[in-house]
């Protein structure tokens, strides 16, 4: 169980619970921005470069990158996950964490040493050729600032590193993101299926000085992005007023959820406008009586009394507070 | 100008060109499978690993593979004809050509030597370490018939080498295939959106013995195929009776068309049911004449009296002949 969204897992191990289940082990934003084709031949045709040129442009704009050179398309930021590692000498890279698991996996798996350190100070106190962060941090929403990010940038260029951040749930947060500052010594990453809802179609960027870019675009090969992926994405980011009523929505899903969480028992230690995570001292029965109810919540191997829960869908909390309800009376 | 399906290119080269333009510069087949959504969550959920092997099931069957274990699923064949060169030790590889040419340039990339041979006996006498052959052979739909596949793999299973056979335009073409054979030695790809006419979706599949499947699998990395490619893929494989109709369908397409070019002063020197290579004494005159009238086919550095055209949809071959007729009045 190393990742959300495993429902056939859930089912697997609760064969008796109430269908159909809602899924709160991701983050994936539960309200998926509006699929739809005009156009059949994103289907037909090989996706061409300049579909992908356009993709990247509007991507730029819509992360506030200040030159769309320095942004590439990927099928999913977990491909980039997975690139990253290929791409530097082996070496020491030290992971920001607890955080999402796919870091270190990726890493150790092409051969580095990974150290698993609980700060950027202690990361940049190791001697180590890369960092790792998350920001915001994936389970517990932890933020470090821009000045601070742009200060350890500095440091990894000047010693030949990658200071590599993870801004999967960065899209919403307001102040949290450094897509727009240029700063080299960084290999940002950013995630389109979380924020807008469609994990499926598989589509992610990063943002790095030219000549990594360019390195990925090359490893990345012909034809990576699908068709599909290129037209929706090209849509989404040119719909600033869906982003914006997202916040509006989310805000107000993610107040919902708390007060129900904290009505139970709960108590809010973090999370982002995608997930929220929370410390119940029974949290692993909790954690089955919910599965019991068809409701399938993220739980951490580093620590068992705390629960992550992704955004319900509208019709999902009254469920929850139900499954909740009923597990106190 | 070194893949087909650049309609762009075509446009910034022949500004002046009759639109819509035509592209007969793939072997994609014109009449794509209907492509239909039933469930929403192909989009907004993380592709599940279940459907993954549903998938690889129905590939198995419909591809005439003995066990599922012996296939996996790719974002497209050319993914696959990228990583192969990163799963050997670097060393010489025969490439049996001309052919498609990102064969030679994927293993060259990895740091292979490649050799160009005119024929699998002449890959075989060289020391090879690999050897790759597309079968029916593009552009030329040469094919290699399946003892001689069966001799070679034996040959380079004992080298401990492999002999990727790329059977991109196999799926329609009667007893070329090998992929029921289970002969160790072999790494066979297929190409799910030629056939099917759906070459933005990114699918295609390795066929080998289940170390080599593992392998890929696990490079593959997590998700790397969308949610509407897994739909989409199961839905066509369970669907014989289309695949059977479509022989029919472009048997009666490669006809008509054979016959417009002969009229027009080409000789058919190859071919597929998905393409058909002609030569020309004018060849590159044509190729310009066609490009102004909005018709886009392939040339090749190879050989400048040929020409592949790939097969027009049930509007495009009245446009063909009349702009071959134009050329000729």
């Amino acid at each position: 169980m190393n990742h959300g969204g495993n429902l056939h897992d859930a089912k697997a191990l609760f064969p008796e619970a109430s269908e159909p289940w809602i899924d709160l082990s991701t983050g994936i934003n539960p309200n998926a921005y509006p699929v739809s084709f005009s156009d059949p031949t994103v289907f037909t045709r090989l996706p061409s470069q300049q579909a992908v040129r356009e993709l990247e442009h509007a991507a730029a704009r819509a992360y506030g990158v200040p030159d769309p050179c320095l942004i590439v398309a990927a099928p999913g930021s977990q491909s980039l996950i997975e690139l990253l590692p290929r791409l530097r000498p082996k070496g020491r890279v030290a992971i920001v964490g607890p955080t999402y698991n796919e870091h270190a996996a990726c890493w150790m798996g092409q051969g580095h040493e990974c150290i698993a350190v609980a700060n950027l100070s202690d990361a940049l106190s190791e001697r180590t050729d890369n960092i790792v962060l998350v920001n915001p941090n994936n389970p517990d929403g932890r933020v470090v600032v821009a000045p601070e990010l742009a200060r350890a940038a500095a440091i990894m260029q000047a010693r030949g590193g990658w200071l590599v951040v993870d801004e999967a749930f960065a899209d919403i947060e307001d102040g949290v993101s450094i897509a727009h500052r240029d700063l080299p010594g960084t290999v940002i990453l950013r995630s389109f299926g979380k924020t807008y809802g469609l994990a499926g179609i598989r589509l992610g960027f990063a943002i790095a000085a030219r000549p990594i870019v360019d390195e990925i675009r090359a490893q990345l090969g012909l034809w990576a992005i699908s068709g599909p992926a290129l037209a929706i994405g090209i849509a989404a980011f040119a719909d600033d007023a869906w982003l914006v009523s997202q916040k509006d929505v989310l805000r107000a899903a993610v107040s919902d959820l708390d007060r129900v969480l904290s009505r139970s028992g709960f108590r809010i230690v973090g999370g982002t406008l995608l997930f929220r995570l929370a410390r119940h001292p029974a949290a692993a029965s909790v954690f089955d009586d919910l599965a019991r109810a068809g409701i399938w919540v993220r739980k951490f191997p580093h620590d068992a009394a705390i629960l992550r829960f992704g955004i319900p869908p509208k019709d999902g909390l009254p469920r929850l507070e139900a499954a909740l309800n009923g597990r106190l009376g």
